[in-house]
C-alpha cells in the first residue's frame, strides 16, 4: 500500500510542470535561490559525493557573458530570464570526501582514476541538476534547463582557474504560459520499460 | 512571491527523505511501477530525448543475474529488494525524436556523432533516473540508488543484443528505518554555489 501525495503536488512537480522558454517579470530573489539550495542539497548522490558547483547569473553582466556562450536559440532566454544558472562539476569533488563521507577513505577510490573521476561527477552533478529542477518546482517556481551552448567557453568565462567544468545551465522564474507550446509525448510504459 | 508546496511535501521529497539500504516485507505492485513510470516520464530532457529505458527485476531469477554483477556490497541489498530498477541508456534514442520531437529533424543532429550521442544519452538519463528516485518518494516509496557494480556484465545478462547501456540501478521498496545511519552533511550554499 501506498500512500501517495495529494493531486495538487502530483501535479506541481511532474504532471503539469513545464519547461518554460520565458519568464514574467516578476524577480527570483537571492533568499528563493537559498531555499532552492537548502531544498536539492538533500537528494542523494553516490556516497555524498555533491560534485554540483553552481554560479547563479543573476547581473546583466554574467547574463550576458553567459548568452554569448549560447546558441543563438538559447541566448536571448538567459538574457530575459531573471536567473541563469550554471551547473558546473568540481572535478577534483574528492577533496570534500572525507568530510562529506567520513567513514571510510572515499577519497582514496578516486585519486589518479580519471575515468571513475569523470564519470561520477557527471552522473552526480546532473542528478543534483534534476534536483535543482524538482526544488524550484516544490517552490513554486519554472525552469528551462538547457545543453545548447559552447562548454569550454562557459568555462572560460565562469570557471577559469578552477576545477569546476560546465555541465548545463537552467533558467529560473515565474513561467509566462505564453512561451511554451504543445506537450510533446513521452514513451509508454510497455516501451521504455519491461518487468523481469 | 513564491507558493512552496507545503512542509509534509518538502519533507517528504527532499527533506526528511533518505536512501535506504533495505526495505521491509511489504512488496511493491506493478501498478506502482506503472504509477511511478506515469508520473517520471514527464520529467524535462534536452529536446524530449527521453533514452532511459528500465529493467524492473522483480522475481527471484532476475535478483540473483543482477546481484551477482554487483559488489559485495550491494548483492544482498538487490537480492533482500522488493524490487530493483536497472536504469538503462538507449545509445539509439535519437531514432524515436521524429516521434517525440516531432517539429525539427532532432535525428539528423545525433546521428554519427558519437560524442554527442553518448554524452546527451548519459545526462539525460540520468535525469530520468532522478525523476524515478523523485516520484517514487511522493508515491511514498523509497529508493537506494548504487552504481557499485560491473556494467558490462549487467549489459550482459540484461540488454544483450540491443542498443541499451546501463547507467545506473536503484532499489525500490517500503525504507526500514533500521537499515540507514545517521545523515551526512552537505555543503553550504556559500561553498557550492556564488551569485553572479
Amino acid at each position: 500500500m501506498i500512500d501517495p501525495l495529494d493531486d495538487a503536488a502530483l501535479d506541481r512537480v511532474f504532471r503539469t510542470a513545464r519547461t518554460y522558454n520565458g519568464y514574467t517579470d516578476e524577480p527570483v530573489t537571492e533568499a528563493e535561490l537559498r531555499q532552492i539550495y537548502d531544498l536539492m542539497k538533500w537528494g542523494p548522490t553516490s556516497a555524498n559525493q555533491s560534485p554540483l558547483r553552481i554560479v547563479w547569473c543573476t547581473s546583466d553582466e554574467a547574463k550576458q557573458k553567459l548568452a554569448a556562450a549560447c546558441s543563438a536559440q538559447n541566448a536571448p532566454k538567459v538574457l530575459k530570464a531573471p536567473v541563469t544558472a550554471i551547473l558546473g562539476m568540481d572535478m577534483e569533488f574528492y577533496e570534500k570526501l572525507p568530510r562529506l563521507f567520513p567513514h571510510a577513505d572515499a577519497r582514496a577510490w578516486f585519486v589518479g582514476n580519471d575515468g571513475l573521476i569523470k564519470e561520477s561527477a557527471f552522473r552526480n552533478s546532473t542528478l543534483q541538476g534534476a534536483y535543482l529542477i524538482i526544488a524550484a518546482r516544490l517552490l513554486g517556481l519554472d525552469t528551462g534547463a538547457m545543453s545548447g551552448f559552447d562548454a569550454a567557453k562557459v568555462d572560460e568565462s565562469f570557471f577559469a582557474g578552477t576545477t569546476v567544468k560546465t555541465n548545463f545551465i537552467a533558467t529560473l522564474g515565474h513561467g509566462d504560459p505564453a512561451s511554451i507550446f504543445d506537450r510533446l509525448p513521452r514513451l509508454d510504459f510497455e516501451e521504455a520499460t519491461s518487468v523481469a
